[in-house]
């Protein structure tokens, strides 16, 4: 070993620490202990380990970095000071309202793969990244994620562990912080390392126990790590909170708290203990050579358009699949990823045809979310996930951050609401819209019958952001010809009069119901216009106001979806300013149950017979409010 | 080993497994497979290992049994109909609309504790309750649970055994159905009962591999781990799904299929497998003997009133931790769950006091919410958990479920928001009111001060459902007197006058800046009503209408919260059926960052200068729809 070297990286752990105490010192807020326990292992990473541009942070050959423990921001953005990304002065904006060197990394900041923070989820990420490099790119880079070990609680994270070793992901190396210490607490295992080496080896690992603080040992562990290819590795560092940080170090007292007053005599100890004070660490650095990629960026179109005659029975979720498959046929950007239900969501259709580019992630909705979330950011992938609604709840964490991320992957949900029939309620997804709306940025589509579907699973493909698209069990009725031209932002009229004295607004099986209640009410004389919602969000609201003026202010939504967060609310919601259009709203307004699918849809007020009956209670004032 | 024991066992387990095809056979839907792996497991457990009651199912002293693979529920039905709880006639209305055997397990049904079909979360329940016998109830009851294999790749699980193992629960005992194949698929680890074996001990578990087919190992296996007292236990059951089933046993086709036209060779063949073709399942029950409990179902109330003089800076999460102590103070029914986070949202307070009512389930959300889901099951208990209302959104789908499962625990979500401050887009709870109105039967409190976030915890205590109580990390001054009284349902008049113009609502730090705008445009002679809105969900759809009415019909909502889901559309729903009332909303309108509080409500229009200056835009009709 290069003792040189060795001395070389032990300083920089210590100008780095240094920065984070005077970072975190700006606002008095944020975790410089936090930092400093990974100081050696960012130092050995960022100055030798890695190999990575400093110009082209986000090369798509570069090794990828994801600080999973996301609250040790600063001592990564002061690595990449040091290496010359940026002027160390920016360092001393930490958490200010005007700067991009947030108390959490985002990819606000051009060096940030995806935003971290909540804990367990960057190593989804991580092994969704190495997943690439190993089987889709097939590129050489490898991707290093460093965790805390309170972080190793979150079930995520096994769950990443699971896919790793399943797939074999060698290029993949987690590096667990293990300090002993959470927020609150000293964690569950404490120093036990040779627990925390039996369930990574368990969990199909090459398990290296190390002195965090050791960078010979450091070293050591990153070469046989890169020198083997049987396995994912993990370097189970043993290190101290506020390592070297005299009277703080290994003190439970000392999560997320900045030094302040302590902060002088820190920096003069740790100043004290480097070596060689005017070293570079710049100069440690070989800058590896990237050429230019070429990057696909043509948006892909279905290979051929929806096929399906009028009035032929299909179900959503399986004209979704198809259209997968489509995409497939048109472009090598698609990517499918599936949680163990490819015979339920049909993306097995694209999985026959494109097996390198089709994930299976198991029962495992958030590292599901995870390697959607971590492909995405690849150059050129466009990713789909899919699998039932309801257990994409599972996730929503995950897609939160994926929002914060600007994450943009598509979800293909299927199974929604009581239509599905005689599974029950825990099969059925009835928050989704909700969940999917509440995301910043999110697009949300609808569709009523297998051509729209697999326009709107098209339109997911050519977005640059995040998109949920909710498909039904049923086979429903096609209701649009071949041609029919979906937008984003666009909703369809499908019944249409010049006496129509309500508006009623649908979607998927409620937009079928709808168009029978609407057919079955001619004959009294009473006349409705049925608009197919179709972009949840961003909702049509010129459409929605300019036909219900039409229709006499009135409109009625009817939906397979709790009332919160449905479209019901966001219909109204997009409205409110006007004060003049009277929103009835129909929807699942309890907990459902088993039965047949049309049982359900009767029982709660879903079906055609229903919704007439509800028009008519409105026309004849039988409404109570 | 008692072979005629033995052999009336195996008999049964074939009945058992003659009863699911046939329940199955009704709607031809359902997972008789998936029964028939688990068949002599059930049959072992329900009649011979368990100790429990058949005439009172939910005994607080009798074994629990929670069926994690929740879609084997036929099984489970049969097995209680052979114990004679119910005619086993009612097992031929599986799934049909009017009967509460349901496609998976609800607690519409006098026997299942909890609902389950979202895999990998019943275990969370299942060491819930085993925490109870162990510390609280300190009770002899044992818990049991039944996992499938493909299930074990849910994270959720390995919290779950990481929470069993840290509190030492040695009277918790896992089965998982190892039969290799998941819904469309072989399970990644398929019969390498080995790494299964490594995982569950490295886990901390007392592992025990069987032929789940043989029911003298089984017998063995619960005889071995009822006799230790140090661990928790898992017997690794080899199976095959549909085991004795001729044609079908291990083929990866038949997932989730009734038999249809091969029920009734495989059902003959299984009659020929039952030697005592006349056994009496009932027969091999002993009725355990069970006192009637004594039940505590005394309300607390805080045992003394808030103590905050007005105008005092407290932050409502601080007085949710004092509310906690205090109702611990006044009843022992009071338990309290945290995610290491105990020292920001002050339940640390209330471990001080109450150690053996306390749990922490350090950073692992998902099993937090299973543990009160169990406890909240036990007679007795008044279970609250408390952690960020940002990573609350890692449990949706174990929220979703408890829903179905009609649970009455509470949650405190702190740090909800952009109030927050520096730490920045990832802490920041701002789809949690869109979350916990999406919940069946929920109630959601949004306290504005410290008087009333310790009348809300109260309020909380008391009530029979899921309560959300949504809480805020910035000080803010105490507005209500120490003898304010709350209602669930029921908002508050803050400021309010004959010619009010306007009716502004808000909650938390928004009502705080709400009355500083109304007070500052007193000047300008705009005369503002402002509403705390304290009860989200229900809401106080009666004092909304009475006061907008009196402001002319307009309203104005502000919200630390995205728009979807949030108190704006709220609001704008629960009016829309008047056509009569114009809403403006101001709410978080795209994706947060670092900052210091103040300039966050500023950046995001929350703050009362900007409230101030929306309400002249909208009085000055600058507003744009």
């Amino acid at each position: 070993m290069d003792s040189q070297l060795v001395q070389d990286l032990q300083d920089v752990a210590h100008i780095l620490r240094i920065h984070s105490i005077q970072m975190t010192d700006v606002t008095g807020t944020g975790h410089p202990t936090s930092c400093s326990s990974i100081a050696e292992i960012i130092s050995v990473l960022f100055f030798h380990a890695m190999k990575y541009s400093v110009k082209y942070p986000l090369h798509p050959s570069g090794d990828r970095f994801i600080l999973s423990k996301g609250h040790a921001a600063p001592i990564l953005y002061a690595a990449w000071a040091e290496a010359g990304l940026f002027d160390k002065k920016k360092l001393l904006t930490l958490r200010l309202i005007d700067s991009d060197l947030e108390g959490h990394p985002t990819p606000r900041l051009n060096f940030i793969d995806v935003a971290t923070g909540s804990l367990g989820q960057g190593i989804g990420v991580a092994v969704g990244m190495a997943y690439d490099a190993l089987k889709i790119a097939k590129d050489s880079y490898r991707v290093y994620c460093v965790l805390g070990d309170g972080e190793c609680a979150e079930g995520s994270v096994w769950e990443s562990l699971a896919f790793a070793s399943f797939y074999n992901l060698h290029n993949f190396v987690a590096i667990v912080d293990i300090n002993e210490l959470g927020q609150s607490d000293y964690t569950c295992l404490r120093g036990d390392l040779d627990t925390y080496r039996k369930r990574w080896e368990a969990f199909g690992f090459q398990a290296l126990v190390v002195d965090g603080h050791n960078v010979q040992e450091l070293l050591s562990a990153f070469q046989s790590l890169r020198a083997q290819e049987s396995k994912p590795g993990v370097i189970l560092a043993h290190t101290k909170k506020g390592a070297f940080f005299p009277g703080i170090e290994g003190s439970p007292k000392w999560h997320g708290k900045a030094l302040g007053s302590s902060s002088k005599s820190v920096i003069d100890h740790l100043l004290s203990l480097i070596k060689n004070r005017s070293i570079d660490p710049k100069s440690l650095l070989r800058e590896d050579q990237f050429s230019a990629p070429t990057i696909n960026t043509r948006l892909p179109q279905l290979s051929e358009p929806p096929q399906y005659d009028m009035g032929k029975e299909v179900a959503t979720r399986f004209a979704a699949g198809c259209a997968l498959k489509k995409l497939g046929d048109a472009s090598n950007r698609i990517i499918v990823c599936d949680a163990d239900v490819k015979n339920s969501t049909f993306t097995d259709m694209f999985k026959a045809s494109f097996p390198a580019r089709f994930i299976d992630c198991y029962i495992a909705e958030q590292v599901l979310v995870g390697v959607a979330t971590g492909l995405s950011r690849r150059t050129g992938h466009i990713v789909f996930l899919s699998t039932f609604a309801a257990f994409l709840t599972r996730a929503f964490d995950q897609f939160r951050m994926a929002a914060i991320s600007y994450s943009t992957f598509k979800v293909i949900g299927t199974h929604c609401g009581v239509s599905i029939g005689e599974d029950g309620g825990s099969q059925m997804g009835l928050e989704d819209l909700a969940m999917f709306r509440s995301l910043p940025n999110s697009v949300v589509l609808y569709p009523s019958d297998a051509v729209s579907a697999e326009r709107a699973v098209e339109l997911a493909a050519g977005l640059p952001c995040l998109v949920y698209v909710r498909t039904s069990r049923p086979s429903m009725r096609t209701i649009y010809p071949k041609g029919e031209v979906f937008e984003v932002g666009k909703s369809k009229i499908c019944v249409k009069s010049p006496s129509d004295q309500i508006l009623v607004i649908g979607g998927g099986v409620t937009l079928i119901e709808a168009l029978d209640a609407a057919e079955s009410l001619r004959s009294s004389n009473i006349h409705v216009r049925v608009m197919d919602i179709f972009s949840v969000k961003p909702i049509d609201k010129a459409s929605i106001v300019e036909n219900a003026t039409e229709c006499g202010n009135l409109i009625l939504t009817v939906e397979d979806h709790y009332l919160e967060g449905g479209i019901g609310e966001a219909v109204s919601s997009c409205l409110s300013p006007f004060g003049m259009f009277v929103v009835h709203k129909v929807f699942v307004d309890s907990l459902p149950r088993s039965g047949k699918p049309r049982e359900l849809l009767d029982m709660f007020d879903l079906s055609s017979a229903k919704i007439a009956q509800k028009i008519k209670d409105i026309f004849e004032n039988k409404e109570k409010q």
